[in-house]
């Protein structure tokens, strides 16, 4: 039958609509918000950033822009309620997306928060939820502005829009890297996915006897990077303070050698990183003997870490340098495509984009359980 | 055992949190909102409003503010994929969000989309929806500047962040009525509603002889108010050259009653709406005489039209009268809790809030199942 509701005529209800069916792990994640989004042409003059950096950027008059940012967290894809308190959930799900406004080099000023909940979450669950929530909006003098809730046929899912506002000339962007600029990084990496590795390994030994209490002591600072992450706004201020614009700007939510790579493809470049200057915390090298894990593998691939990754104009490097905020790991390259790791011992390694992918991680769920 | 994560040390891994147990159908969504949100005091001189009204309104320098607005809809909550297309979905998600803006007063020009969506969605699904997101991206000139892409374990989840932009002397809020001001509403009521009782009759038609193609004809009308709605942009645009400037407006997601309650209550007044005023399309008549309905209970707590529902000083009659757009249904009394349909006999009836509730309706469903 047609469809009778006008303007989609070539609609119709009640029936299966695509008969070709590509599966979405065929694309993956980015791949997907590229396919859907790549014909996309803005139009609204005040859109000064749509599509494809941390946040978007739009015209609020007199230089002045509103940086934009919304993320979506899903129970069971995002986050296991068996060990990931509520409160803590509601703190990290504000640090994500604040962390993309500091990663335009602005300081986030209010959030709306959305999230749909079933039944089984009692108001009390909520309130541990808001009170994490809360944490944040006053440890980063937040507002909440918004948002919606509603009831969900299964989990939990939280949806969060950060907004911060600056003056158009600070913004910073990640496709305005130059040659020769060094390639820093903020704090140490590779503590969240080691903090995750210990969860995991804690929630097997507790649903194989519940009676065992988990063994986390001595983990708490990867623990507390993985389930309670702290947004850089410090950072934001410190560049500002040391008379620093970074040349190009990222957060670390998919891992080093992802994030690198954005970068330098964004801004038509190669990026070269020294494994020897990759900051790593103590605990991180003595967890990574103990899972028998080469510690620049969660470094470059662990994702979750919510540092800041930026490149400067090597004139900077006397303000940068000494700095114990800041880590130079690298520097960017004339040829795009060009991304190397050089090993310790001196071996240049291709760099790849294993970032955290959620689609592809279903996929291979799906590969392994079935 | 002791949570060892430092700032949230009251907390505990691994064990049952909270010992008291409230279900969220004890608050709805609307007493869970104000719950989870009510102590919160915003702390940023920029925003100019938070929770509370259609969208946050945050000040952008010079006059100038930024509205911002978010909603989230849920598979097997907000919408049934069984006779809701992808495309009008997308459409619809969108129509939902820049009503919101338009409740404000002002133009949208900005939207962020995030979605949720499981490994059953081919490709071409998600190319549907988007394809209804962008037809409503060309109607009203949205960009799509942002958002979110994930995977879903079990349904789809959408979130819009709407955004627009105005001078500050242009924003409506919903407290702002005054004694004696009308009542006014677009367009006309119960459509949505009497679309969905189609389409839910179709279904089970559908459900129980798949071979039966769904009668849908002659409903047009009704069946797209209820999948594709329109924000009523046109009447922000109309109202400025009408030179009329409501004194509290809403838009008309959950029902008549419920809004004007909302605009009174608010604004610490009365409200009286006349029946014999009621704006209604003929198609909802003949349907609510097929359905054995009283029309006044689709206009009045049917919902989903997406009207915009506001007050206007009586100076302005002149100015509103006539025009087809509008139906004055009503006017603001002094005193606050005074809620009264007058019905076409004369008498007064008390209003109530019978809002579309997706916490209650679940309980409903739950207690129909069960």
């Amino acid at each position: 039958m047609h469809c009778l509701i006008g303007y989609f005529c070539s609609m119709s209800l009640f029936e299966e609509k695509s008969p070709k069916r590509t599966p979405l792990s065929d694309l993956g994640e980015f791949g997907l918000i590229d396919h859907l989004t790549q014909n996309f042409k803005t139009k609204q003059s005040s859109t000064l950033k749509g599509i494809g950096d941390d946040a978007a950027v739009l015209a609020a008059g007199k230089g002045r822009v509103q940086v934009v940012s919304s993320d979506m967290l899903v129970e069971g894809v995002h986050f296991d309620l068996s060990y990931a308190p509520l409160k803590h959930l509601g703190y990290k799900a504000m640090s994500v997306n604040l962390s993309d406004i500091c990663a335009m080099n602005v300081v986030p000023k209010q959030v709306l928060v959305s999230m749909a909940v079933s039944n089984r979450f009692p108001v009390e669950a909520l309130e541990e939820l808001y009170e994490g929530i809360y944490a944040a909006c006053a440890r980063y003098e937040i507002d909440l502005v918004g948002g919606d809730t509603t009831s969900s046929t299964s989990g939990l899912v939280l949806s969060v829009t950060a907004i911060g506002e600056a003056d158009e000339k600070d913004i910073v962007y990640r496709d305005t890297a130059k040659e020769g600029d060094l390639l820093v990084v903020t704090g140490d990496l590779g503590g969240a996915y080691m903090g995750l590795q210990i969860l995991e390994r804690e929630k097997a030994v507790y649903q194989e006897n519940p009676n065992m209490q988990p063994d986390l002591q001595g983990n708490e600072y990867v623990l507390e990077r993985q389930l309670k992450p702290e947004p850089r706004v410090d950072i934001v201020t410190l560049l500002k303070e040391l008379d620093v614009h970074p040349t190009s700007m990222i957060d670390v939510s998919d891992g080093l050698s992802s994030e690198s790579l954005h970068l330098a493809s964004k801004s038509d470049l190669g990026v070269r990183i020294y494994e020897d200057k990759l900051p790593m915390d103590p605990t991180v090298l003595s967890l990574c003997d103990e899972f028998q894990l080469d510690p620049t593998v969660p470094v470059l691939n662990g994702g979750e870490d919510y540092e800041l990754l930026f490149t400067v104009n090597p004139s900077d490097f006397e303000k940068i340098k000494g700095n114990p905020n800041f880590s130079i790991v690298g520097h960017m390259t004339p040829d795009k495509g060009d991304y190397y790791l050089i090993a310790k011992d001196g071996k240049a390694h291709p760099l790849n984009a294993q970032g955290w992918n959620a689609l592809l991680q279903k996929k291979e769920e799906k590969k392994s359980t079935s």
